[in-house]
């Protein structure tokens, strides 16, 4: 096993500063801790984009109509869609995942279908999966990175989503798992007016508080009542990954939502993960925080879709180049005497 | 000429939410308007990096020996630096000039010269420069541009800095040049200690006190006191840069205040300027708030060398990509109709 020290002393020779390489110094160290090397390294980079509706989009909580879901998934196959263009940008392959869209797509070859439902319950006076949908959901995501990886090589993957009214479960999602308040969990999403985010808020208050009696401890019990299919499979999908040491691009608001979620089922998730992207919507910076990480990029993004792993991993990729390609002091005779 | 509404409705009209791609819509719609186009491009980006020494190096204002600056020219030139790592990733072309090291370097091919002496005078109880080096400067920093694009096509180019010492030339024109407090333009540059950090502020405070007499309105006369031979070649060669209206990659501290330079010389470049990274030294948060921009990364980074136009640069092509390459709503028969 490499140690910390090792990893440290690789990074501390390097023709810099001490410490001049900021986060992305910090990035290389976590990397080579997970990949047990000095040496680390990327291979076939992937992104999985996770599509479902949500019935709590019937209550005017997106500034979208529910359609928007499935014609985003096809703009995603014919390749118009932001991740397609950052992922082409730094040749990442992208997988998309129908979850529970409400269209049938008709055995469209590129597109694989997971789907357990066309859209969740509403979850404004019922659970949003049943218990059934919730562990098919759970194969699911553990079946697509299985999959993936029975021919494939790679070692990063991300997660991405697209589904009308995700935010409004992410949002109950957080404060159930969080406690932080449950306003400070209500962003805009896809870009809500005024008078819709006091709809949104509305809503959503209702529903917790018709949910009150809820265990917030019961991590499974909260999945189910608030969840989204493609919230539920990205928790499988993360744990599949951790199992498989891949490191964890871990995207937006939704996505940080679901890494929550499975890293209240095992905190040990976290030392894989990779966070890509601050996102504009409310309540992510907070979440972050909760979570004790800082994310690599701040571009006030609010698109999901995997976008922020798309544009952070080049920066990842720099982390690992400097501790592969830079010279040492020592290699490049250069002085490392400090002055007295 | 092509408007401003016209660059807008082409990034309103991409598929996702209004807004969503934040901070890389107000880049596209800035290279948009420098190239007058609704189709963006970058060409064969190139990275100059300047290296010079600085008499105030005398004074222990910097962790590392005055050697370093050479022995880096030296790593450079033969690719073991992080600004050739990350240049590599990305296909960006780096090219050192010495614009007056201490060291002689005997003809190596790949060095351009533009040596003015060897190293600038102590700026502790003289100017830094003479009028004929600032003038040499001046003349070396555009002949650089100039003598580049007379054989490339590029249309963006970023600018680095290696000098031992040059952190605390940057304060004090960051001083003088914004009235900003000298204390709050002071960092630890290479990574000072606190009783060297104390070293620093007294000699500088005994630079300003020493030449309190100075016009701060007298631009040049600033420059030539407390300027460095790469901080002048780079502000000419920021200049040169916008009247062949390329884009121009602001890298770090250093980088910052030579553009400062250029700036209060003609407010017009700011125009073409993209900031690419806000500086852990102490002085470059004020700096870029004082030209009021917001850097595409903030990495906790200290190392200039034009690293962080590297590292900023796929985000600039990421700008330019979903431009070019994302669907439109209408392309994608994607609903843009926002509910009621």
């Amino acid at each position: 096993m490499i140690s910390i020290a090792e990893i440290q002393h690789k990074i501390d020779f390097k023709t810099k500063p001490l410490g001049a390489l900021g986060d992305l110094e910090s990035l290389a160290l976590q990397i080579c801790r997970v990949q047990n090397t000095l040496s680390p390294q990327l291979i076939e980079p992937l992104i999985v984009v996770f599509a479902a509706d949500h019935g709590i989009a019937n209550e005017g909580v997106s500034a979208y109509p529910q359609d928007v879901t499935w014609q985003m998934v096809l703009n995603f196959l014919n390749g118009g869609a932001a991740i397609n263009v950052f992922a082409n940008q730094h040749q990442i392959k992208v997988k998309i995942v129908d979850t529970g869209v409400n269209k049938d797509f008709e055995n469209i070859e590129q597109l694989i279908s997971c789907k357990v439902n066309y859209g969740t319950i509403n979850f404004l006076n019922q659970k949003a999966l049943t218990i059934n949908e919730l562990v098919q959901c759970f194969e699911n995501g553990r079946g697509v990175v299985k999959n993936h990886l029975a021919s494939n090589n790679t070692n990063i993957i991300g997660f991405g989503e697209m589904g009308i009214g995700n935010t409004s479960s992410a949002a109950m999602l957080m404060h159930c798992l969080t406690d932080i308040p449950l306003k400070n969990c209500i962003g805009r999403g896809s870009g809500l007016n005024d008078a819709q985010y006091l709809q949104k808020q509305s809503i959503l208050t209702q529903a917790l508080n018709f949910h009150k009696n809820i265990d917030k401890h019961n991590i499974l019990d909260v999945l189910q009542t608030f969840g989204g299919f493609e919230i539920a499979t990205i928790v499988a999908a993360i744990q599949e990954s951790y199992d498989n040491n891949l490191l964890i691009l871990v995207d937006g608001f939704i996505s940080t939502v679901s890494f929550l979620v499975a890293y209240k089922l095992n905190p040990k998730v976290i030392d894989n993960a990779i966070f890509c992207h601050q996102s504009h919507e409310g309540g992510h910076a907070l979440l972050l925080q909760y979570l004790n990480t800082k994310p690599i990029l701040n571009l006030n993004m609010r698109l999901g879709e995997g976008s922020a792993c798309a544009l952070a991993y080049p920066l990842v990729k720099s982390a690992c180049d400097f501790m592969n390609n830079m010279a040492s002091f020592e290699s490049a005779s250069v002085s490392n005497k400090e002055k007295s």
